[in-house]
């Protein structure tokens, strides 16, 4: 985690900022403890059986991908001063498997930012997420939508 | 699980089928444990801090939700017979929170199925999944696209 990050208010998420939010490394033991509990299809559970199926050879669940994508966007993009959740997702695409020692890299790109019509304080910012691996390849897109706080209501 | 049901092939996956897929609780200690891992936002994480929050009192994650939803969709809707996994998902809305205590009922609706066109031996089903809490009031809704092999090429 960054700790020392500075803080970021709705005027910072400018439409076409890019956050660099680092990279993390898929492995075994977690793709399948996570699709165990959560999605426990056997191309996600059983290398075995998944030599066989329909990827030739274990990969994450969609939802794993997408929860540690979620990890480093909360640790390197979302502040913790300005966040106020998020209405929802679009357009969730997983364009290539993600398998055990892969090593995916996550970055934001602001596209739109729009304040609230009903309520000053805050605005509604349309993300890009993007996942690639370690030879350069698109994982996963994500079109996300967050609420956050204003610096000042007049900014 | 339901260990005695019937396989579903793509044909099966008939527009209107509706298809109950039971329900679960969310607690406390698996909303903190989940976030912790993938989605550490106060409201998400810590019980005292949520109560001055956003949201008055801790949330689960959308992610957490998701995935609990994604379990039952793989014991009572996703067959493993057929299943080849997802290219993605549309239009994921996180409607109200989720509190430790709700109880979550989750349904899946077939809206279209089509055959591949360059793959004659599966086809794309496209499933609106839809999360109800024990007022009966929407939580999550998410349109979510699944390949499924057919039981007979020529059926």
């Amino acid at each position: 985690m960054n700790d020392h990050r500075e803080p970021r208010y709705f005027e910072d998420y400018v439409p076409g900022l890019t956050v660099d939010c680092g990279s993390f490394t898929m492995n075994e033991a977690d793709i399948i403890a996570f699709a165990t509990e959560y999605d426990p299809q056997s191309f996600h559970v059983d290398p075995v059986a998944a030599k066989d199926g329909p990827y030739g050879g274990l990969i994450a669940s969609g939802w794993h991908t997408t929860s540690m994508m979620m990890r480093l966007l909360v640790e390197n993009y979302i502040s913790p001063e300005s966040s106020l959740g998020s209405p929802g997702v679009d357009d969730i695409r997983w364009l290539r498997p993600a398998r055990p020692g892969d090593t995916l890299h996550v970055r934001a790109i602001v596209r739109e930012a729009r304040r609230s019509a009903s309520r000053p304080d805050r605005g509604i910012i349309t993300t890009v997420g993007e996942l690639t691996n370690q030879d350069g390849d698109l994982v996963m897109r994500v079109t996300a939508l967050n609420f956050a706080l204003l610096r000042g209501p007049s900014a």
